[in-house]
């Protein structure tokens, strides 16, 4: 992670499909993390297809979860993106939590707009930016926006362009284990290991802190790609289309509790986990 | 792979739904394997829900291939995995081959039958085995049968029993990446990092010797799944049903042309595509 994503605030990337009825172990946990009583979310339900039902949706998950003022922000084009009273929303804002949808939506709509300044104004602050889906996606500098599982490894088959860029050379990717999408993050990190994939499963999630820290959330797992390792691959000797071979390719999978330092790329175990403490 | 895994035979292991009707790359090289010119292939399509049309189907394509003599063996009962002929066929076949369908068909109604007995002795004498998709998954010693990839991380959900067990500790997994199973040949190297996972994607094959050597053949990718780095995993302190998480998977990919050497598990890139040797 570059010295110039360093931020106040905190990311949580949601890998989609969270729990919303039962536990709610990642959405309790979001708003665990704002810190405080008294506290005002924002939702920015651009990525969404049905915004204004998504919109309530949230609305009413976030004050069922004790929040005590939610505005819904339903931008759908670009010139919403400068409303002066829709930035100052964004400007009183604890909590800013991005719905899923397409991110292509959310980067072409917001980017660029004073709305997106004002958020990245906030995460620099100390607010809490939290995204699901395609609003985790979007947290990436590379966003990854189309690709299919079955042809991520063939050259060019996963499509990505420019996000919102929170944090710099860390790929978002939701959805992990459902959609088998693992060779999408293994082109990007063969194609740069400067960049490390994160893998998100549903109902799972990572808090990132602007210092490179991150812990685990939910009920499933995060994957963490790294090709630092990588010793040969034929990227540069293939054309579009074909096959991607690559040597060393580093996977771990985190759950609940497990941490990971973006910065050293070391992975973290829960201490009362950790072999050489175990009392048994 | 264990000492006792060495046979004069080569073993191929397609993964699945391999190319019949245009450039038929992988079973061009199948036959080609066989290493002459008069040859017997005897087709056993147990794994099969409709192994009478799958055999006619084989029979037909190894025909257009070249091969000089072709039989299929409709095994479909256990009483006749031992009947006298068929034994015979499987005693003068120098390619046999195992087509897909469900894995537990051919250990249920073949394994420690007559017919079994035979293939093996094939095989340590020097004729060749090919197996796609189902028939591939049961060259292994633990096979896998069921387990979705979504529940890939979770402990338990990868179902495995004893396969053929022509190769030791090898793991084959099928339709890799169109089906996105990479969770489940992850938990299999962490509840065992001996174990290595070769997941073989479609119209793609890996071709195995006795000493371990392996060549990649066909249009996709074979990954390489190696737990023997993994430093921390909490699998022993998790009940059934819970993800899991584990520290330093190693992945490769490997593409027609590229090896892998499963004694000392080495990435073995073509020469001609070796960095140190390109000039230019």
């Amino acid at each position: 992670m570059q010295s110039r994503s360093f931020f106040r605030g905190r990311l949580i990337a949601i890998g989609g499909n969270e729990d919303k009825t039962g536990e709610r172990l990642v959405l309790k946990r979001v708003v665990h993390e704002v810190g405080k009583a008294d506290y005002k979310v924002c939702v920015i339900t651009t990525a969404s297809d049905y915004p204004e039902k998504r919109g309530k949706d949230y609305h009413r998950i976030f004050r069922q979860l004790g929040a005590p003022e939610v505005e819904v922000l339903n931008i759908t084009a670009r010139m919403q993106a400068n409303d002066r009273t829709s930035v100052q929303m964004i400007e009183d804002a604890d909590l800013i939590f991005l719905t899923g949808g397409d991110q292509l939506r959310l980067t072409t709509i917001i980017g660029g707009s004073g709305l997106f300044e004002a958020i990245q104004n906030r995460l620099e602050a100390g607010a809490l930016i939290a995204g699901t889906s395609a609003g985790a996606a979007v947290f990436s500098d590379t966003m990854i926006y189309e690709g299919q599982s079955e042809d991520g490894l063939f050259k060019g088959s996963v499509l990505t362009t420019s996000g919102f860029g929170f944090v710099k050379k860390i790929i978002f990717d939701t959805h992990f284990m459902a959609r088998g999408r693992i060779g999408r993050l293994v082109q990007i990190v063969t194609t740069n290991p400067t960049c490390i994939g994160v893998g998100i499963g549903e109902d799972s999630g990572v808090i990132l802190k602007g210092d490179g820290e991150a812990e685990v959330i939910g009920t499933g797992q995060v994957i963490i790609v790294d090709g630092s390792d990588i010793d040969h691959s034929n990227i540069m000797d293939i054309q579009p289309g074909s096959p991607i071979a690559a040597e060393n390719v580093r996977i771990h999978s985190l759950v609940n509790g497990y941490g990971y330092n973006f910065k050293n790329r070391r992975f973290v175990a829960p201490s009362n986990n950790n072999p050489e403490q175990r009392d048994d």
